[in-house]
Formats: structure tokens, C-alpha cells, sequence
């Protein structure tokens, strides 16, 4: 006989129990019906693509990670590694087929070859959201309003959306001439939470002066009120802008539409990419502000100008699903496992098996998830089953109550027996059971 | 500047646009409904799997099909080809952390670097779902109800699922000692379909006799009823065995669940694979018999017998879902693409852009999908977006209307309008408009 195989899987790769799963599916479903309910449409794309398309034809820092090789065709080809990338090309290749402002949600795996040291996953779904070919306060604020609704409809009330604009940011670097160094205070602000205060005085001083330094906290520093906040950012910026302007504005919407208890200007946000020009995003749970940001993205002026010489200017947002379903697990607030059924109905009798199934069919006609334990072993093995799998109520059906046409029930938890129940009243004390519906008579 | 990169796809590959992906995923999340009202739960495995686990110790014919390369760490690994083989190895690996039997589900991309000229894809969807751990024919004819259940969701009735038993062939072939030859029997009779009657006998007249190709002919040919059919491949199989009779089970079931009308008994059926041992199925769309089975399986002995000693029987199927789509297509039973949204709140004021998004809210909150028009452009191009989109009702609101508390509706399509409406009565209009509700006053 052959060795066996190791039923392994790769480092930083996952399967996913049932009681893992169907959270991570209920999230996903929540996520796409709210932004459906917004007028966002699915697309999808390849997961393996050619690698000059993800990569552009230099490659870059991205390169390390990406799982790349040669296909049978000796093409070079590469899986991807975020949705963004594929979303420009996509917008590139179909551009005449579509219209603008187009408006996409996009949920599915990347991959990535990290140090799995740091708790990374090498492949690990992401849920992204973008509106684009519009440049407007609007959109933006739409976005905010789609990450807000998202985490009501997941049950969190307790978050906050923490909003700056690099555009602004960029002003205040210019009036303190380290628009030079842009990238390297950005990069310095970006981990003020994680270093701490003195940490980044000292390294921004080592940019500029420590006056300097001491301005840039100043601006990155939030005040009492979003008012204050984008005053000072004003001010120190020199004055009224086209930018700050746009900040001002998706403040006032915020307040109109009723939402603007959960947003922050917080201009220590400005996200380490490159990629944003405009407004940028942060998300974080007020009751687990360490875990960093749920949903984070921005505005950024040109998506595909890798692919082509359109512009297209656009808003999104992106949700990475395991930061999520960890924080709602510490919350409490992840949605059970889900048994996959609320009613079993023990095998008493292999002759009978015909008539469970017709049963089954009945009780799923009323709405009810149904199984039939699948064959006739011991009670205590079916019991063992239904509890196993958190079945909360038990349908037991023997030649005697077939001929008389009705069924016992059993309350799984509560050990409490219905018996001699028509298959109406059964529906009903199923009902009962397991929504709290009426009491039956 | 550098030149641009071409946004194109590999062969094989396909990129969704919201017209297709929309319906894609409605599909989807009918036969996942469909699967948990059963009790069937979901799991993932990963994309990238060690190589040795996909394609055992020596690599067979799948090899030249797959996606196979070295990782970072110089580890052999490749794409998953199909759902069976990593869920054969997720059994072995968490089999002490689950219980039997053990029902799932599992939709995912697979990869094969197939020949395309054939119009196959080389990404592709598949939609799996198994009951492991039990060998039983209340086991066989749950997946058959749970088939019949899955195209009654999607619309689809005229539909019919063959089966047949590779077990009560075997013993045919035996009586005409052609168990030696019982693959390559299998594989001329799997192509008659294909081929027609003429070319099967005489390839099966090759490998025995014209005699014994007239029986294998009788015995694969079905009869007028579905009895008949079993009374002569039991009478050729050499009378009454334990395999007939779990055939005879399954139709009696199918019988008193009241949907036998779809099935047939097919001896025709064998199913191409080594792989199952028992019950096999095929499934055909009435109006369109000539794109051959939507949804296929059967039943294997030892599901994870490369990974585990534990055996491990079980019967499952899988839809293949560009097929299904293709076919629900040609039917005209593919749901619409989803416009996404059914209201659209045209932007006539850039200085009411909050009271719009407010507006939204509201609209969103009684239970429908409302978008906002992200910029004050000209009407006409606001109408050409909300027409290539599909969305039925356009709201509009000036400065008036607000001063006055009321919006104006449009039904986009019939060119009506509804002027002056409250908040209250605007969505009573946008329920009867989208949903044909009751008629407002």
C-alpha cells in the first residue's frame, strides 16, 4: 500500500470550518446588499493575470510578494494582489462599454506571499467599493455614507470615520517647504498612533526643525470639534481652499443627513500610498481601537493611467474581511455559525425513509431549513448528531404515527416533547421553536 | 511619458461586467439557499495547494492541465483543478474536528490550463455539495432532492436527472466476462450520446463480440417506464442484488416524496470517472438536451483514501455554473442584470447635495435601492445614466420643493410624472412603480 499524503496546507493559507465559514459568508452577504442598496454592481475579474498588467513593466516593491511563474504558454502571469489593479485594467478594457459615473463593488481573494510572522495571511478576501469617473464632494460623502451604513447593517454602532485630505496636507508641506519630503512626513505622521508622540517629534524634527516638527503636530493633532479642527487646518494650510473646501463640505452633508456623530477630522490620516490625492479614510471601532483601521481608502485622480489615456478620476473603499470577522468575534457580535438546519427528523424505521423525505419537503415548503438524518443507527447517535450540529428541534415518526398521520416533536435544549402533533400543528410548534413565533393552542 | 499596457485578459479568462456578474451571483445565492435549507453547510479551501496533496505521489493526466509552479519558499504548488480533491483532503485533516455525516457545500474558482479552442474556460466556477460519511440510499436520494429542488429555485421544471448504478453494471459485465475490458466498456458507452448507437456497437463489438454488443446495447437502452428499465438490467445482471435493490429504494422514495415525474432511470449513465462506486447522476434540461448534463455525481467509497486510512464514503454532485448560466440564457430564465437601483435622486442643486444624500436615507431606509447622482451635470446626461442603467424612478428636488416638503417623481420608462408628492406618498409611488403595489390615492 502507498504512503499517505499529508492533508496539509501551505503556510499562511486557511480552510474554513462551517462555523468559520458561514459568518464570513453572512458578513459578505450583509456587505453586498448594502452596497447593492446604494446602486453599486458586482463585477468580477481573473484571479491570475499577466504580470506586466498587475505589476506595470517595471515591477515594483509589490514584486517580492506576488506569486508569479510561467504558464504552459511560457506566459508570465501572476495572481493578484489586491483588487485595485484589476479594477483600473478592467476600466481600461471596457471603458466603451460602460458609462460613468460607474459605480462597482468587487469582493474576492488576493494573495500575497508575506512573512506569515506578522499574523498575515497570504491569500485573504478583500470587499472593495469605488465610484468613479466623478470628481465631486458628493461622491465622497457617498462613500462615507456606504462605510456608515456597512457597519450598521453588521450590528456595530460604535465605530468612527476618521477623514483628512492630502490635498491640504499637501499646502501646509508646502508653506513649511518640505514639499520635497512629502512622502517621508506622510510616512512619519502615518505611524503617530503606533510610535507615539515623542517618537514622531523627533523623527519629523530630524526632517525639518523642531519648530517645525511641533507645526506639523499641531496640524495633525484633532481639536475639540471637526469646526475647530478644519479652522486650524485652514489656517495653517494659508487659508480657504479649493481642498479645504471640499472637507467643509462633506462635513456640512454629514450633518444634514443625520450621520455626523461617527466622523472625525482627523488630519493624522493620510494612508502611505502614493495612490491618493484627495480625501482619505480610516475606519476604527470605538471598543477596539487597537486592532487599526476596518475599512480604509480615498480619492485618487487617475485609476488607469497605466492603461490608458483616459482619465478616470474616483472614490472608493476597502474592507479587509479577517480584520473585520476578528473584531466582530471580540465584539460578540459575529452572527452564530449557523447549524445549517432547525429541524432534524430521526431515522426510526429504514422502511419509513421515503416518507421522512416527503416530510422534509413539507416542513422546508414552510420556510424551515430540514434534514434527514440519513440512516437508521441508535437514537443516541442521531441525538449526539443534531446536538453536534446545534439542531434546536427533533421530529420523531414511527408506523404508528404515520398511520395516524401525525408527528412528535422534541424541543432539543429544553428536553420538552410535543407529541401526536398534525403536520400543521408542527409547522406551528416549529415556528414557536424556533422564531418565537405564537405560542400554539 | 511611458507607453501603455494593454488592459487585456488571459486566454481563458474572463472579466465580468455587472449585466453578467449580476445574475451570476443570483444564481449562486439561490442554490446556496437552497443547499442550507437542506442543512448542507459551507466551507473554503484555499486557491494554492501543495502539489502532492492536488495530484497525489505521481501526477496523472490532470498534470498537463494544471497550474503548477515553485513559491517563494521553492515549494512545489499549484492551482486547485477541481473542489473534490481539496475537500477529500479537508476531510482527512479536520475529520476529528467535525462530525459524521457531515453535509457541505463549496463554491469556488478552479483552474485548468485546458484547451480553450474547445470553449472551455480556464477559470471557472464550480458548485459542489456532498454527504460524507454515511453509505445508505436515503443518503443517495437526499442529493437527488436537493438537485430537484435546486432547478424547481431557479425556475427551471422541465428538467430531468438520470440515474444509474456502476455497481449493478459491474456485475453485468461480469456474467460477460468483461470486467477486464469495464473501463474501457464504460468510456464507449459513456460516449453514446456522442456518437450514436452504430459507432458504439461497433467499438463495443470490437472489444467482444456483436452478440455481447447487442446485450450491452439492451442493458444500457431505457425501457418504457422506469420498473421496466430495472427489471432488465436486474434480469441481465443476473437477478436481484444488494446494488438493484438500493436503485429500487431510490425510486420508491422518489415516488412517495411525489417527484418521481423528473427522473429516469438511465443505465446509459456511467459517469466517465473511476472514481464512483455506486449510484450515479446526470442531470438534462428538457428544451435544451443538447448541452448535456448541468449537474452531475454520484457515489464514491473512499473519499480521502490518499490522506487517510479512516474510510470515508460518501455521494455529493457538482454544478458547473457557466453552463447552467449559458443555458438559463438560452431559456430567457437568466434574472435581469439588476440595475442596482430602482430610484435615483437627480442632482439639480450642487447646494442641496446633503438634503439628497438625506433624501437617499430615507428612501434606502423604506427598502429600497436609491442612488444619488454624485454631480450637478446638465438633466440630459443625469436621464442617459439613469436609462443606461435601468433605474424605473427619478426623483427630483429644487429649492422650492424643499422649502415646500415634497419631491417630484418620474417614471423613467413611461415618461409620467407625479409632482408635489410628500416624503410619504413619494414612496408609496415608488412602490407601486417598482413593485406594482397597490395603486396610491
Amino acid at each position: 500500500m502507498d504512503s499517505l499524503i499529508e492533508p496539509r496546507v501551505l503556510k499562511g493559507f486557511r480552510d474554513f470550518l462551517p462555523a468559520q465559514e458561514a459568518p464570513r459568508k453572512h458578513i459578505i452577504a450583509v456587505l453586498e446588499q448594502t452596497f447593492a442598496r446604494y446602486g453599486f454592481l458586482p463585477i468580477d475579474t481573473p484571479i491570475l493575470e499577466y504580470t506586466e498588467v498587475l505589476l506595470g513593466k517595471g515591477g515594483g516593491e509589490t514584486d517580492k510578494q506576488i506569486y508569479r511563474f510561467q504558464d504552459h504558454g511560457g506566459r508570465d502571469v501572476a495572481m493578484r494582489y489586491d483588487l485595485t489593479v484589476p479594477f483600473a485594467r478592467y476600466m481600461a478594457a471596457h471603458l466603451p462599454d460602460l458609462y460613468l459615473p460607474f459605480k462597482r463593488y468587487h469582493v474576492g481573494k488576493v494573495y500575497r506571499g508575506e512573512n506569515t510572522q506578522r499574523g498575515r495571511y497570504r491569500e485573504f478576501v478583500q470587499c472593495d467599493f469605488d465610484l468613479v469617473g466623478v470628481d465631486s464632494a458628493s461622491a465622497d460623502f457617498e462613500i462615507l455614507l456606504l462605510m456608515n451604513r456597512s457597519f450598521t447593517n453588521l450590528g456595530v454602532e460604535r465605530v468612527s470615520f476618521h477623514i483628512a485630505h492630502r490635498g491640504v496636507f499637501n499646502r501646509f508641506l508646502g508653506r513649511l517647504d518640505l514639499r520635497e519630503s512629502a512622502e517621508e512626513v506622510l510616512r512619519t505622521v502615518d505611524k503617530l498612533s503606533k510610535v507615539g508622540r515623542d517618537k514622531t517629534l523627533e523623527s519629523l524634527a530630524g526632517l525639518s526643525t523642531p519648530e517645525t516638527a511641533e507645526r506639523i503636530l499641531d496640524y495633525i493633532t484633532p481639536k475639540e470639534s471637526n469646526m475647530e479642527t478644519l479652522r486650524n487646518i485652514e489656517e495653517l494650510s494659508g487659508g480657504p481652499s479649493e481642498e479645504s473646501a471640499r472637507l467643509r463640505a462633506i462635513l456640512a452633508y454629514a450633518e444634514e443627513a443625520g450621520v455626523a456623530g461617527r466622523f472625525r477630522l482627523d488630519p493624522s490620516i493620510t494612508r502611505g500610498l502614493d495612490y491618493y490625492t484627495g480625501i482619505v479614510y480610516e475606519t476604527f471601532l470605538d471598543e477596539l481601537p487597537d486592532i487599526g483601521s476596518v475599512c480604509s481608502g480615498g480619492r485618487y485622480n487617475n485609476l488607469a493611467s497605466l492603461y490608458t489615456k483616459e482619465r478616470i478620476p474616483g472614490v472608493g473603499s476597502s474592507i479587509g474581511l479577517d480584520r473585520l470577522v476578528a473584531a466582530l468575534e471580540e465584539l460578540g457580535r459575529l452572527p452564530a455559525g449557523g447549524s445549517g438546519a432547525q429541524v432534524i427528523i430521526f431515522n426510526l424505521d429504514d422502511t419509513m425513509v421515503g416518507y421522512y423525505h416527503r416530510l422534509g419537503e413539507v416542513i422546508r415548503g414552510a420556510g424551515f431549513a430540514c434534514e434527514v438524518y440519513p440512516e437508521n443507527r441508535k437514537i443516541q447517535a442521531q441525538f449526539s448528531y443534531a446536538e453536534k450540529k446545534g439542531v434546536p428541534v427533533g421530529l420523531f415518526c414511527g408506523p404508528e404515527e404515520q398511520k395516524r398521520g401525525v408527528v412528535n416533536l422534541r424541543d432539543l435544549s429544553a428536553r420538552e416533547n410535543f407529541d401526536g402533533l398534525s403536520i400543521d400543528e408542527a409547522i406551528a410548534r416549529i415556528r414557536h421553536l424556533t422564531t418565537g413565533g405564537p405560542t400554539p393552542l
